[in-house]
């Protein structure tokens, strides 16, 4: 059966998060109704990160297998014409069999968007977590250089995270300011379940003057999810983009440089 | 009575615009009724621009007067705390009774942006225009200089604009790039009704190939509605900032560099 991709787009605010389950709406069920209308049949998603409720994505990349052929352009009009304004599909491409949106994904990336201001942001607070004290940057970048590499990161998984393993290898963490806005951008194989936000959530700590950057590297060490700090908002994160090997030949900022 | 000047921001898409009228929800009896709460009293308040339904602000500046003595910072978290999230009090600070935020201001700045992209945004579409076709921005900087200086805006003011001079003076219209985000920066002295959204309108047309860049003098000429463009979409639209004279000693974004 014909294989296709698809990269997909939303703002996470009102969705009960990627996944369908009982309660709706989920971004899941609502890209695959406009699937089905567009295929004329039903159509089930696989995605390269589920993200929780109140997550955003820019760059989500999903994939699909479906006896209707119909073009690029029409699965990317079709779905856009029938979907909410809250999600869009970006692209879509026909795939080889072997492509797999979750397995194939050889990194993702994502950022964590801060607001550091007095007083309470309006707009940018709608995909921005609000900051009001005065945050020691020389501090927060010293804590991220003991996180880089392969590392069990149990004391920064939720309890109910259901990975295998704990182990993930954390290629980067890079801290841009932008006026007002500071940007947190994650990069790494996979991540564990809240794994980023409970990153963030200690790194703030830092950033705060509550912990040594030090603390960061004691934590890691510890493998224990009670000892690192509170896990920092949803509305904040956002999945920027999963990239695979080029021979799967998606769209430029979904290929990695090289083979891996 | 104690005059108060106060820095506004807000996200427009829920309100009918700035201005108390009979359907509500409208940014102005928004921050009156917290002024009210933090006053123990009713509060009128005047601004420095009107903005229409759907555009958002970052920069509106109020004045008000009051009885009631309270902190700078009394003013800021009280009404913070009473206003829902699409309103923010920024600032607050006394002033002298010959401070007007209308008739005061001597520049106002807005800021139209436009995202440039191929498939409908979703998290961008909110505060920006969606414009999928490509722009030539050689010929929208051509048309811009004939706008710059003191003009009769009248082919670009709604018929139902109720200044008495169609006479601006618009001293700079700046164009930025920033990725898929396309920014026009607007400063005048003041602005007439719709004046920004339809001299965006027109502007897109000769950015789309549709008129030649010599075409806006013309329309300019020609004062009549009638000849200009459509009217832009309100949601691209914020209000950056009011300038005032530095004697009335504002926070410094909001004064003139030197006297006007």
């Amino acid at each position: 059966m014909p294989r296709y991709a698809l990269g997909v787009e939303y703002d996470g605010t009102d969705f009960l998060g990627w996944q369908t389950q009982p309660q709706d709406p989920t971004v899941q069920s609502t890209v695959e109704r406009a699937l089905a209308f567009v295929a004329a049949m039903p159509v089930s998603v696989i995605c390269a990160g589920r993200t929780d409720t109140g997550v955003h994505a820019v760059g989500q990349v999903v994939h699909f297998d479906c006896e209707s052929v119909r073009t690029e352009r029409a699965w990317v009009l079709g779905c856009n014409s029938r979907l909410p304004d809250n999600v869009a599909v970006r692209w879509a491409r026909p795939v080889v069999e072997q492509f797999h949106a979750r397995y194939s994904a050889r990194r993702r990336s994502y950022r964590y968007r801060i607001v550091l201001r007095p007083t309470r942001p309006t707009m940018d607070g709608r995909y921005a977590v609000w900051v009001r004290e005065n945050l020691d940057l020389q501090a927060l970048r010293a804590a991220i250089p003991a996180l880089i590499g392969e590392h069990d990161f149990t004391s920064f998984r939720t309890v109910a995270c259901q990975a295998n393993s704990p182990v993930r290898t954390l290629h980067r963490i890079e801290v841009i300011e932008q006026g007002e806005l500071l940007d947190l951008h994650f990069e790494a194989n996979a991540f564990l379940h809240h794994m980023i936000r409970n990153l963030v959530g200690s790194l703030l700590m830092v950033a705060r003057g509550e912990r040594d950057p030090a603390w960061i590297a004691q934590v890691l060490a510890l493998r224990d999810r009670a000892k690192a700090g509170p896990t920092a908002a949803a509305h904040g994160l956002c999945f920027m983009a999963a990239r695979y090997p080029q021979e799967f030949a998606l769209p430029a900022e979904h290929c990695l440089p090289s083979a891996p």
